[in-house]
């Protein structure tokens, strides 16, 4: 066949050297690429594993003290500057965790699920019980309330890392509820875990009785362990919290439970005190963000997720100058209800020092906000959210900084 | 908090046993769970494992003589009676290969792909290059022409496991190629892979321009080995081996090229010499299926997967009684184009011998026919299509006996 002569490039036509993106491009540079592991053809027939040039990780974030080896509670954040689309892969899936790296190990053949309290018939279902329900799947993100920029956060796995979307297979809860009978005057339901700490939320029964799942299924296979195997709840939108791993019971109630996860939620402050469930509208650029360096002027495909507790993502805008002002980036996925959606623009960088920011509005028309927006609606400094600790979801649009040599912060800090 | 007494299920009140459903399952009854594999905490931080009581495994189909240590040519099975959902895990995607299990291991930083032939400006792109051009992330079945029931078949991993779904990230073929600047006159592509025997398929230039990708990414990471890494073509809905692992080159062309691949699309019996591209309308299902037994009369979840190569699935019928009457299963995922759908019904088994069907129709109005219904069209014996070799794809529904004692059989035995 022909040459190989390859000849100006309209596209990239203001491109100098390439963009680093993804996870293909943390491992090229200087650093020589990792030896294969060298697995059996039996194993490598059986069950496949990544090349041996990817080699994107997840990083703990250290915290409280905890009984693991870390001696601290520790979450772990998902790599969303290496990945692609929306799906994330289930070995990368941030986890939420109380008690650091424990994870309980639960015989699917001894596990049960108690559902009781206000309802007629209180009913205990084997993991095979449950997959004789009809099942439902769907693809929805998981994120947890502690996924809030701070200032010391260099990267978007460090801001926005506690955040993933699967799509969860499993039995609509109100299926299981109308099985067992809800009775009158039933108002919320109380979900726990199996961990040592036993984890559990309350969440309104309307929400229960919606679109909430008990799921077995992750991404076409049964749950991660570190995802709540064999059985968690997955309840649409609101925060990671709620969606209980290693599910062992759902009591149906009269009122609001307090519980230990409620460590998370209820503030002395009475300004912050309101119980706060449902993710607003969010986005994150993820190229270029935080600790990446822009090689030089010339065409780039920005990108990131949008994703909202509300329902679909109806609109992604993108500023480049500060938010001063703002254009629409395309969507680049599938968009589903409560679930991370793809978006992306063309932008040619010219190399001046610039700020980057997206936008969502979703269905319900909801707009992300900025971080000052957010603290002048509760009267506080601008840097309020940041600085303080848990108290409520932080939805607010993230600022980064391209510096005129290419590198891009976090603008909080 | 209170009892745990479980009193009358309404739902499951004809059930007997539990059904033998999934993974999991799989592991169950008399066999003791795997161990669990020893791994370090960090290890586990960074990427996380599947749970040791999950063993669902890929298996291999010896064809053809070839240099690996199997000595034969072999397609990898897919485990579809213990998914659920429509993503595949990609650990657990098929492969089809020409050269038994050899997969090129090709450095992402020296990957180079030509695009050439009857265009203005032939051009040879990076990976980081293809990566500054805008991406789009899709769910898409890839099916391989293989996938045909045969009598010998016993389970639906033999019969269908060489299907699968991924979501798919990359660049559209279409702008690659605005890019190079079609030449009058074109009218096909032949696209090339980079493994040892070079194979290569023609694809209309219509379907180029169309919906393909050059895909770098599989379910929210870079395509794995064993599917292509670092890039492969999707041509959605037309026959596996056009999708091109270790994409190298496409040039275009003023007509159909024969390449080694179309060993398995053109045949010197004239009835069946046509060229076959696009899949029809399709379903399977995956449980009960081949080698499943029921444990006695009760109330199950059937479930299976449905797909076409014309677009999305509009309705997926169900029989048991030989296909004497039909009845409309539920959709129980979200639905894309020329992607895996999700299809279940709660069925009741009094315990008769009976047979199970499913029946795609799509969005184009084609309905998935009966083995027997092709062979007719063909003018053949009723046992044609799975007594030849490779002449076209098979789309045909897939009986499944259930004998009295509940064991479960192909039906074309």
């Amino acid at each position: 066949m022909d040459s190989k002569k390859a000849s100006r490039r309209k596209f990239l036509k203001g491109g100098a050297a390439a963009a680093a993106v993804g996870a293909i491009q943390s491992a090229s540079g200087q650093t020589p690429a990792p030896a294969p592991v060298k697995r059996s053809l039996k194993d490598e027939v059986a069950y496949g594993e990544r090349s041996h040039y990817v080699t994107s990780v997840r990083v703990a974030v250290l915290e409280r003290p905890s009984p693991d080896e870390f001696g601290l509670t520790f979450h772990v954040l998902t790599p969303l500057q290496d990945q692609v689309g929306i799906i994330t892969p289930s070995s990368l899936h941030f986890v939420g965790t109380h008690r650091g790296a424990i994870v309980p190990d639960i015989d699917p053949r001894e596990y049960r699920f108690l559902l009781h309290g206000m309802v007629d018939r209180p009913l205990e279902f084997t993991l095979e019980e449950l997959k004789r329900f009809p099942s439902v799947s769907r693809i929805h993100f998981v994120e947890c309330l502690g996924n809030r920029a701070r200032a010391d956060h260099k990267t978007v796995q460090q801001t926005h890392g506690l955040t993933s979307c699967s799509e969860w297979t499993g039995v609509l809860l109100s299926v299981l509820l109308k099985e067992c009978g809800v009775q009158k005057g039933a108002n919320w339901v109380v979900s726990e875990g199996a961990e040592e700490v036993k984890g559990a939320g309350s969440i309104p029964l309307a929400k229960a009785m919606d679109d909430c799942l008990v799921a077995y299924g992750q991404n076409g296979e049964a749950i991660r362990p570190q995802n709540g195997f064999p059985v968690r709840l997955i309840v649409p939108g609101f925060e990671g919290i709620y969606n209980t791993k290693w599910l062992r019971r759902i009591k149906v109630v009269d009122h609001y439970y307090m519980t230990y996860n409620d460590y998370g939620h209820i503030s002395k402050d009475p300004k912050v005190a309101g119980l706060n469930l449902q993710w607003g509208p969010k986005s994150v650029i993820t190229f270029p963000s935080g600790g990446q360096k822009l090689p030089g002027p010339g065409v780039y495909q920005l990108t990131g997720l949008a994703w909202s507790g509300g329902g679909a993502v109806r609109k992604v805008e993108v500023s480049a100058d500060g938010g001063h002002t703002w254009k629409d980036a395309e969507i680049r996925s599938q968009v589903h209800r409560m679930a991370h959606t793809r978006f992306g623009m063309t932008w040619k960088w010219e190399g001046q020092e610039c700020m980057l920011q997206s936008r969502c509005t979703d269905e319900l028309g909801q707009v992300q906000p900025t971080k000052a927006q957010l603290a002048k609606f509760f009267n506080q400094p601008p840097d309020y959210y940041h600085t303080h600790g848990v108290q409520g979801t932080d939805n607010t649009i993230q600022p980064w900084r391209v510096a005129a040599d290419g590198s891009v912060s976090n603008a909080f800090a």
